[in-house]
């Protein structure tokens, strides 16, 4: 953790320029009839899931260039977690990965608490084979020809709740990279009743609070076809399985030019929208930073869960999935986390009454820029009262630098080594 | 029509080449255990709807650059599709558009006969406005914000239907251009909420023996988002509506690199598919000739339509939709007619049991080779004989353009003007 | 024009607000080392040229649907850019396209004076056929395979250049809807060499004091390949014609997810950057209201201009190209000359220094973060005092629909007629 | 290598159906007007290049599943390749990547000479960071900010020439990974300087019968821009550096949608075309087997090269560049390296007269319809004629899974274990 007296150091530093600009923006908003109050509240109250692999550096099938001090094991990725926590107030909770964050449950539970964490949705990996595992995933997992392999995909998911249960994980989020990589290779048809058999047999272990999200992903690594490829073939999952499922959202799965924002608000008005996995993309799924490339889109997505935010029983799970290739993976988190906290205290200030006006007249030039004039003001004053309050930093990334963490555990954890990606 | 001895001496210089290309085939694909007779016979059998508008030239929102003796009245384009039937015995059914086409019934049903053509779904065109209307659709038709607007949406189709039934058509086709060009402009879940109730209204009144199709299309002329964007909202809607609605998939109106016969794969296994759009794209909704830039793309949809053929009661309809802007367009639609039945043809001589025990070997290589080998088989004499037994032509573009069908015309219809697109 | 008391009435109900929000703007600017009057004077500065067709109501292939008081004259147009430049002081010149345009240049120039504005660069339209034209563009016009139709289109391009002297233009904007719709439809070299033959011919009679602009587009009309397709080709014919053509680049002309300020960027380096035409898209050609769906792309062009700002000789042209399909023209161009301005004073407050120094030491994250503070930091207010302090409106919309221009010349002008698209 | 006598006994039981098919081939397009022996000939004398790395099983970064026998050593992977031309006769040279394949040259060049192969372009990866290397290529390599880092790279370019002028190889292929992950992580014209100086270098000392050629791509593993993005920025590099200096095509580098045989047709018309790297993709650098997504446009490709390929001095280097992630990789280069060749024969049997008469008259219909005919065309018989004279396979596939060399080599090689990717 960071030390206390170089937060309040530098929040110190910084507290006269907050005041001062929080103060102006108060006025005006106050003349546009916003309670700034209220908005700092409910950005105070906003948190998001991180996923335990996120704080490790990413890479693609051609090379990981590792960074300095990385994570070694799920306590040291905890420990990650846990100064994202500290410092931005907005990453309460941690998503396990398993096999890759097996541990017993009573020392994750202790590490936790230890930190101030909790846990969110498990996510089982069945996307590659783990040493020692009996059957392969080369050709699918839950979805594989071979019942064995699909019973021992099934098994996985089942041992990923058992473990869940004992940690206060109330969600299981599957994501599997079946698919094909030619024309004919499968019988789409099948290989999606198997699928659906699979699935079906994990959620009938589902426990009665729980909830179970299924991803949709366009392609990669199934690179012809993916079992599970878009926002239909999810919905019909989620239709199939029962009312605890529903669909995961990642804002880089959609083929491109998707507009993704209706998929969100399709998802809501049948009552199937899970969650996310936030990130950016501009070509892929190139799990970049939450709003580095496309701030606006961003916030349209954040402008329809504001809207929908009074329908009862809504309450979509929130989580950052993003790879690290060249940044400090805590630095991105927690700037991602303050991105995504921007776009919800933007999407909270559109003048809903008005835009409602101009829908129903089709001025649709207003309606545009009732939008825009949300989107374009700086809440950052916001963000920083609500962090200050808490008494974590008003300007994390400075913060975290100060305390030089990084070099600290660069020390501790023994190096990682280059990867050589998937591609040889 | 065209002449029958012009026909015939065509067929007759070409008869003995195709009886030598024929025979070489069969015995190659005897060899392969295929029965060639057996997909002649099918090949034969199949039929697909030609669009009254695509036998008039196209254009963009640039320019439209009138063809010559281009039809002027629905009978006029009705004698067109009659001479495209006539040498490829491939189209027996017009899909006409209303209020484009609207016409006495009576009049409609004689003029069929003579032709020895029927009438295929009808089309309600509200994306445009026809002359005296009481609204606009400027904002939108069956999903717009006012109700008088969404009434005489709704109306205007049961009045398709109406004149659909004195005509012997069994099916409406619905698309609509509403969505929005601004983020903010419209509120997506009340606008489709809108196009529910219009959609709901219009089934109430379906005759029991009709079929509903309603058709997605991701973006045109709404710019920013459409209310009926991709197949799971077009999937939501045949749900929403009842047993008798189905979805249509035209190749044209998707995002780009979506697997389109995947989307086909769910809807067949769903029992959702409608029936077809056939035309050809390559950056988007492009409308150009069926199978004129990728083939094999059409050859993996009707790998589909024959993998389910035994599904009961599986019946999609088929029909052409494509437009004409730099070629004859009877010529355009003869050559896209065969084209669908050369992926049809081709389709029907895979090896399914061998192609079914790769894929359940995880064998990728072979798979995908066992739908190339079909793809690769030139089926054109199979065509060819089909269409020589039924009395058509050989080579109908040879054929065609000897009886100088075109220049015909030219002189019996008035010139049509140059028009300026939409853009000015 | 608007009346003088309008805007002096509605500027008075929104000077105090301004004034506040402009000071608290100064001080936060202040402490970042910004100062707010220097950015101000390069916003007051600032200019962008509006195309003639842009104040008429657009449409696509399928229906335009006709505003209220749309211009029927050139003049009439001129009349409503006279508006837009009163109101934002930001649009001092009109683009004209013949033969749309073509009038008597005296009478121009006088219309011109009258109202305040001069003219930018001829637009040769070539990809339509104008009434009692000779020779045809269906097939192209200058790439066509008959020289007599590349000589017409040649002598177009030439009778513009003579206009536009006349008139005080400077450059010759050329964008051509040659291509082809199918593979094998064209011999893609020799169209080529077609089209540079009748650029070289053109360019042989440039003016001295002229820029001759190229304007790539990757499809439609062409649906299969375009002649001048990316900005590649279009380098290559700045190339062959010589030191005074050049590249312009509309930003909805590009393949999906090209990243588009990496193009200015090289066209920049290798000083061939000859302006741009603004608009904003989702899926193609969209056409849409600048900034209205990515905003952080074009203050991404943006950065890369004021980066290269100092380069000798560097004067890109700029213009607004967007189709107005669902509002008032006028708002549209009036806002979207804003959301350039907009752009623009963000990239002028973007810290170089700083982002210089994050660059050559690799760190990502603080770069990125260097540009979206700036790209956060809402200029609005700098905006507004630089019209306020010429005399123009503080808020343009406001005051525009206060004056209700659009009203009364719906009086004075003929009602346009609904169009029927291009597609039939 | 196969046993002799396995290929002798698979092509005698194949050979009289081959005949047969040959003869009725032959007929058919003496029909055509085209001479089979010559076309058969060309197909016998075309050979593409192999790459090194392509004989192991490929991955993405989310998992490598390991294939059996995989090679373990430059050695086993020339194995590997010797068996691909043996029995293919297609392949007669291997592309090396260095540093995967440094060994000592005289060993290579013994080896080569053992299994009848020669030695292609070399490739110089900087991509990845190599065991022991000095400086990391994290944040780029010939581009990088840093001046060491930079000469490393050019040193290794360097080294690869050395070492390839000793084995026989004449080019150098320079593709990098440089780029950004971020918009404003790196100055783009900065950058492009830097890389411009560091190919400067490397041109410098290339051999005087070598050729460079460079290759472009549009994302991965940067994913916001990568420093030589598209064709438009690898001619400027071409051109900035020489005569020498040519450019490579990758067919999977584009954005979606872009038609790639026009990049071809502007590199040849510009004295530019250096190559191709085949392979085929749905959605984006997908890696998959040539000609198994889109065997049409691979057609179109070869439509160029065998339309120009009278231009003096035209010599495009072929290589296959795919990962095989779920095939034997051995029968993955052996089928992609015969879709080669069909593409070549069914471009070899286009009627260039007649397509050349419909272009000039504009009649698009006919002219696509030419194209169509020759890929419709089934040249199987004449590859596996040409083949079979030559003392290879009829059916490499076939003799290949025969002949059992799989299974041997699993038992000689250790198992290569599963890798996990680059995304953990």
């Amino acid at each position: 953790m960071i030390d206390k007296t170089t937060i309040a150091a530098t929040n110190e530093a910084a507290e006269a320029r907050l005041r001062a600009d929080y103060d102006a923006l108060a006025e005006q908003l106050d003349r546009r009839g916003i309670d700034i109050t209220a908005v700092k509240d409910k950005v105070a109250g906003y948190g998001i899931a991180v996923p335990s692999w996120g704080v490790g550096t990413g890479g693609t099938r051609f090379a990981r260039f590792p960074g300095q001090g990385e994570p070694a094991s799920i306590f040291d990725k905890l420990d990650d977690c846990g100064v994202i926590h500290q410092l931005t107030g907005a990453t309460p909770r941690v998503s396990l990965h398993i096999p890759w964050d097996d541990a017993d449950p009573a020392d994750l539970n202790a590490k936790a608490e230890e930190l101030g964490l909790g846990f969110d949705a498990m996510n089982s990996n069945t996307f590659s084979d783990a040493q020692g595992q009996a059957h392969s995933y080369k050709f699918g997992s839950l979805s594989h020809t071979r019942k064995e392999v699909r019973d021992q995909a099934v098994e996985h998911n089942l041992y990923c709740m058992e473990l869940g249960k004992k940690i206060g994980s109330t969600a299981l989020t599957v994501w599997i990279g079946d698919g094909s990589n030619f024309p004919g290779q499968v019988n789409m048809t099948r290989q999606f009743e198997r699928y659906l058999d699979s699935t079906k047999a994990i959620y009938a272990k589902l426990p009665e609070d729980w909830r179970l999200f299924t991803e949709h992903k366009i392609f990669e690594p199934a690179f012809y076809s993916t079992v599970v490829q878009d926002w239909g073939t999810n919905y019909l999952i989620a239709k199939e399985l029962g009312e605890r499922a529903f669909c995961l959202v990642d804002l880089g799965h959609h083929a491109p030019s998707v507009n993704i924002e209706m998929i969100v608000a399709r998802l809501i008005q049948f009552g199937k929208l899970g969650g996310f996995h936030f990130n950016d993309s501009k070509y892929g799924d190139d799990d970049l930073d939450t709003g580095s490339v496309d701030p606006y889109r961003l916030f349209l997505v954040f402008n329809e869960l504001v809207n929908a935010a009074d329908t009862p029983g809504f309450d979509p799970a929130h989580m950052l999935d993003q790879s690290h290739n060249v940044t400090d993976p805590i630095e991105s988190l927690m700037n991602s986390a303050m991105e995504v906290q921007r776009a919800y205290a933007q999407a909270l200030i559109v003048d809903r009454p008005a835009l409602s006006g101009y829908q129903d007249e089709n001025d649709a030039l207003m309606a545009s820029e009732t939008l825009k004039r949300a989107f374009r003001t700086d809440v950052t004053p916001i963000l920083q009262m609500a962090r200050f309050e808490k008494g974590c930093a008003i300007d994390p990334l400075a913060t975290y630098r100060e305390a030089g963490y990084r070099a600290k555990v660069a020390e501790a954890r023994p190096a990682s080594t280059s990867g050589g990606g998937g591609i040889v």
